[in-house]
């Protein structure tokens, strides 16, 4: 079973293998993220709610594997731990979105 | 330390204490992603290559959060092991880029 | 009534009182562009189809506005005439999606 | 010479001539606009200051073209005057950038 450790890794030995490291600054690490975000949505554009299931399954994987990629490139340069900057920014979600008031409704916390 | 497990587990507890699965379809996750991916972008735009280290790092921490969290959110949906799809889209992208074609050029690999 | 030339000297007014035609290169410019997308993008997040009618009219307004102006100043950075370049993608597109194989779906024309 | 009311005529003739109403919803009008504005800042990605340039000029005009078309498809669906939009706003970011606050810096409104 893989972890976050063996992937940082496979990531960084394949970007160094190509000398790409000269590319990656944090600015163009973002850009690249929101380029493969958009690649993720164009697989969705103009389905309706009930086709959204005919997704294609392996370009799904491949264009979302890309966005995880550049996200976990992104925080290793900036020393980040993944999994505690989502905690942290739960417990910030929960005072901008408490239970009683954001419940069931899709409004942003400005207009709640 | 945390983990993949217990972060998924959070984001779920805080989706469902707010019956907000309802809204959470494949398409709009996508969409949510792609638009914190934005917010990550602005924390650079206009930013000069030596400028980039005066970044907000708190908002940083925030916006990579955001996208990860949508991202977690989405791979959870489709029963996706975000670290073997990584590994996956690597070992596809090492024939796209071969280090001999790739080795410190950016070009894309449809013009290698 | 207003037209092209009207608008783009007043954008370039605004610019340079402000001296900003030093931010203005075209990476910048593009993703200052795609950020105000995403911002539009916003104003649809979460709503199903029959909730499209309840978007905040000024805020589509303002954020389509956004968007037009940094595609306007960079059109006008490369010499480009707005008109001219869609009329000309149009006849692209009519080669990709001929009528008799586009008409009714949605597919990518690589899925024709 | 072309203009906006000839443009917005052979838009509606292309999408009608496909029977693509039914898929131009404004949200999914909104998303196809950053997947296509996603493709012009990849023209841009990992590229430096100096080497802008060396845009492909083609796609460049496709790209921005592909922009233009669906923000002037939003519009009309929404019956905004693409120009008299793009004024108003210069007027209220008049009101948030002040020359004299504004002049020579990059800094967002908010940080002023």
């Amino acid at each position: 079973m893989s972890n976050y450790k063996d992937v940082i890794e496979k990531l960084i030995e394949f970007r160094d293998e190509r000398n790409w490291e000269q590319f990656h600054d944090s600015k163009n690490l973002a850009l690249a993220l929101s380029i493969e975000a958009a690649e993720l949505n164009e697989l969705f554009l103009w389905k309706k709610e009930h086709e959204l299931s005919e997704v294609n399954y392996e370009k799904l994987k491949e264009e979302l594997a890309d966005v995880l990629a550049y996200a976990f490139l992104l925080a290793e340069k900036h020393e980040l731990d993944v999994f505690d900057i989502v905690l942290d920014k739960i417990k910030k979600n929960a005072v901008k979105y408490p239970v009683e008031k954001a419940k069931g409704t899709a409004k942003k916390y400005t207009e709640l």
